[in-house]
């Protein structure tokens, strides 16, 4: 749905269009903004808060800067819709996310304006240092380059390594902390604390300038007086103020904290920066949700809402008479309260992500047990490694995309050492709207090629809770369990724990001629495939493999001695994932057959809904049906094997 | 070979044996200690001039706490030499990085001691705080947790995070910061810049006292002055001395710097900060090699210098007359320089190995286009395709096990906007002495499953300058070129370049009944197999696949055309590597054969010579031979496959 823009917004197609106006215009400009942001979001849906916190921040950056010949890394991402509005795209604004439509993200395929494509977070400062480091190799001078970041993500391990180094290279680097105390969930650690304590102090500037002058009238009382304080000023500036702040003993030039909304401030301190050069940092303070005052309040909740009344703020949910299945999220929240009340072992730690997770069901209920070390996954395995090492039990819950940054950890602080850690991956296979930086694609063949490793995945919400049970029980040794984003398929899930044998897995339908293997919720589509083909006189056997590794072999042998015809299914890419755990063992074991594997295609998947896109990658069960139907045409032929 | 220990160390096999000497005999015992050191490493190899630099740490840390209960994480685990002589390992500490032999590193399986597994940088902090708060859980109140780190491993992102969460828990920890400027190479970097100023500067606590002192004879000038006084007093203490060095910026009580080789005051003061609560930090200024002259001026060459006699210094080297082949990493570090003089857009960026991976050889010869970033693989290669952005083709070399830190990078920064990096992964396969955590096991395997890489490996040195020169062509997209520790196998190894064209695979030699597929150096292992075989009537063909992605189809065409009995081989893991792409490719084209797949199995393998693991492993040419021979005897059979 389009929406219209104020009227100065309106005539803003490109950040050139923006420069023309003066700067009393500004401060329209970013009401207008702001609004359109409200308005379009409302009914559209898609992240909201991060947005609003940034109006002032993004006019003032385009205002001022030479974009795109200037470039502009956003962290993250989710604040770059107001960037998005006034370079190219206000038109499209209101496909945002949507299968087909622009991503949320910014995205180099889309816009030149879009330096750096981005999703997960911390990533800015290193891309913005390679860039301002090719521009120092090429002689561009006059080229400016910004990393904008968030307190929140300032806390991941990425950001201070590029910190780290560009404190040693001497390039015009300016990064922009936003600091609004947030990431989803509020921001923890003491480097938050840090911040909030040099924030609410004096500004930092301003302080240092006073105790200066302060200095300067003491030396005046006399010769004493004079010696003394030339002995503190120069032991002040030796040491003390010369690195005194964090930034500054990383050797960036500090500036703030400043209102990071006061459009026509930024503007003025963001120009005055361009002229100094090396690797400098703005402390900005700004309100995630600044504007829209119930997303002000609960910044959490508004931080992607889904669609709402903008007048009363009302968020609009899908109402049902029947009980609805819950999301697999809070199936692991619940199950993970009630098994820690029985198992005194068990701990839960979270890098930032409390409310996606539903670990703050724990962090709650068990504050003493549930941990949120802050966006730092790398840490939070090896925390938990450390945890396991002293018999606890720790469920180190990471969606799937994020795991890839402690990838290394699970090798070589869990796996190695055989640890008790359980790793629960949220977000598993096509995560829909976020698209191809968000998709759990590749946990099934990463996490299978690691030795000592358990690997599975819950068809429904009693798998899941049964594999936690599971997976919590003495010497289990590694185990991770994989989920998708969304609502499972019972309502009334809740059920007694039952353990689940280790690498077994288990028959759903008898058939004949095909069998169906699958891993996860995916399943369910060839449980509803299996229903639509049996009414075409089709009958393939189902099977629910739960677990990639170890592998079910009595199943398989089973299998392959019944079935010559395979179709494999997972919501996950088809490079290493089971299919290829399955042909493994049927090359092992000298079986043949013809088997169709189905899953994600060798080749990055966009946004989407995701039913959308397991569609178009050929794994719903339309596609499982079809596959079992050629399976059926070739059912003369022994086999189609030279 | 064993060596014999002095007087009051072989008095010592445990710490419980060391707590009975008096403080007056620790520095003997640290002179003996160091001299042990000295004599077994010179004749058996492995680490050297880290252990030497924390022999006083390490006395004093067994000496005070009372370890295994008090618990001590040695990050890396490099300098944990005197740590194992002190911990019930002097007289197997001959056998140390041999197969067989005790552990290089700390390692759990080995020693109640070794209270964590280590062997890649930066893991100490998480872990000891997982311990840490596992303790306070469990209210023991009395223990003590400490994590030994270097400043090097600080640089990593993953020590940040810890220091980030540590902060905010009041646990017993201690962090003891190894202060030596090194890392394998000089540590390089913002944070280490700091760490020099504030050593070089009077001792950060001596000075906090004397601007008090000053301050308070100040205020005695007279009304004004006490006024004025008070004032700074209070913006000091209120922000710049609260939070003005760059740990308690991070919420941590900062001691030092102290003197790393007074063994006395060292024992003093960790007594002290024993009775301290709360997470501090503990600065250490050490020379690395402390006690062997040569060492302390050359740590680099010394950090592993391999045999050497230790009263001249002179490091032994293997004597021949013929000319020998070179180090992969060699001929990485000379091509790259010569590539860079032809295409001025050619990049070299390491994580700190500049020595380890050669491109000290550009950062010599090119100093502004050749970057150490420290110990930073994450930022490493998103810095890298900061440049890519710009044009720039950054050649990132991160040997395979330590490529595992930066997997979402690769993914996330590099190949969802197909950025064409070069990532030259070193240490590729069974890496040797260094052990589990630094076998190159599983690159494969997870660059595989990711869209729009390369996966290349080279056979011998020419290979490798050939896909190198391949990588740095226009619009390449992401490359990875895997290749191993140690030699190759060509003398004359410095030809002239010549493209490879991507995915094409090539024909080793000719032969029948058996196909022989290899990828990377190990190739050479199955030419002596065709050669010994050959000599016994048996004559199998050999390929050399080069890529495992994109795998040559038209190459497996040809070879599923030809022959039913396939061996297939790799210096990497079983799951998800060359053999199962070879199976993928063979079931989507309903191919069958008989296929034996040689690699490393699911397991962690332990250190050891190269030959020996893949001799242990069933991959040289001995299993080779095997596994044709089992093919040949079912030469009458058509198919094993039922």
């Amino acid at each position: 749905m389009e929406v219209k823009a104020g009227e100065l917004l309106e005539q803003i197609n490109y950040p050139s269009d923006l420069k023309k106006f003066s700067e009393s215009d500004l401060e329209r400009i970013c009401q207008e903004l702001r609004q359109y942001i409200i308005d379009v979001v409302s009914v559209n849906g898609g992240h909201f808060a991060a947005s609003l916190g940034v109006v002032e921040l993004t006019v003032a950056l385009h205002y001022v800067l030479n974009t795109p010949y200037d470039q502009l890394v956003w962290d993250v991402g989710h604040q770059a819709y107001g960037h998005k509005i006034l370079t190219g795209r206000r038109s499209v604004f209101h496909t945002n996310r949507m299968h087909n439509g622009i991503s949320g993200f910014p995205k180099r395929a889309e816009s030149e304006y879009d330096t750096f494509g981005v999703g997960h977070s911390s990533t800015s400062i290193s891309a913005a240092l390679g860039m301002a480091v090719a521009s120092q190799y090429k002689g561009e001078k006059d080229r400016q380059h910004v990393a904008v970041i968030g307190d929140g993500s300032m806390t991941a391990g990425m950001a201070f390594e590029a910190l780290n180094h560009a404190g040693i290279e001497n390039t015009n680097l300016l990064v922009i902390l936003n600091d609004n105390c947030m990431s989803i969930d509020p921001n923890v650690g003491a480097l938050k604390e840090y911040l909030t304590d040099i924030t609410i102090s004096r500004p930092y500037n301003k302080f240092r300038d006073d105790i200066s002058n302060v200095l300067g009238k003491l030396s005046e009382l006399g010769p004493n007086a004079h010696q003394m304080v030339k002995m503190i000023e120069k032991s002040i500036k030796g040491t003390l103020l010369k690195r005194s702040n964090f930034f500054e003993a990383l050797k960036f030039r500090y500036f703030g904290p400043i209102d990071g909304h006061d459009v026509k401030h930024l503007a003025k301190v963001i120009k005055e920066l361009r002229s100094i050069p090396g690797p400098k940092l703005l402390h900005c303070v700004t309100v995630k949700g600044k504007g829209f005052s119930l997303a002000e309040k609960d910044q959490t909740k508004w931080h992607a809402p889904g669609l709402f009344d903008k007048i009363t703020g009302e968020i609009k949910k899908s109402v049902s008479d029947k009980p609805q299945p819950p999301k697999y999220q809070d199936v692991f929240g619940h199950t993970l309260v009630e098994l820690a009340e029985a198992n005194p072992n068990i701990m839960g730690i979270t890098p930032a992500m409390p409310s996606g997770s539903s670990m703050n069901i724990m962090m709650k209920a068990m504050p003493d047990r549930a941990f949120d070390v802050g966006i730092a996954e790398q840490h939070a395995v090896t925390f938990s490694a450390g945890l396991a090492t002293q018999g606890m039990v720790p469920f180190c819950n990471i969606y799937s995309s994020f795991m890839q940054r402690a990838y290394d950890q699970v090798i070589h602080d869990v796996a190695i050492q055989k640890l008790n850690v359980v790793f629960c991956l949220d977000r598993a296979g096509l995560a829909g709207a976020d698209g191809a930086t968000h998709h759990g694609a590749y946990d099934l063949a990463f996490m299978r090629c690691i030795p000592n490793m358990v690997v599975s995945a819950p068809m429904n919400e009693e798998e899941l809770r049964n594999l936690m049970y599971t997976a919590q029980q003495e010497n289990m040794g590694p185990f991770a369990i994989r989920y998708p984003r969304g609502t499972g398929v019972m309502a009334d899930w809740k059920r007694p724990f039952k353990a689940i044998p280790v690498g077994k897995g288990r028959k759903i339908s008898d058939g004949e001629e095909v069998a169906i293997l699958t891993i996860g919720h995916i399943g369910n589509e060839a449980v509803k495939a299996c229903h639509e083909l049996s009414s075409l006189g089709i009958h393939p056997a189902h099977f629910d493999m739960r677990f990639v590794k170890p592998i079910d072999e009595d199943l398989l042998h089973d299998i392959f001695a019944n079935f010559s015809k395979l179709v494999i299914v997972e919501d996950g890419c088809l490079q290493g994932g089971l299919g290829s755990a399955v042909l493994e063992f049927m090359s092992d074991n000298l079986y043949s057959a013809t088997v169709i594997r189905l899953g994600i295609p060798d080749e990055f998947i966009e946004h989407g809904e995701q039913p959308e896109l397991w569609a178009e990658c050929g794994y719903d069960a339309g596609a499982i049906i079809k596959a079992v139907e050629k399976m059926a045409v070739i059912r003369t032929t022994k086999s189609l094997a030279s």
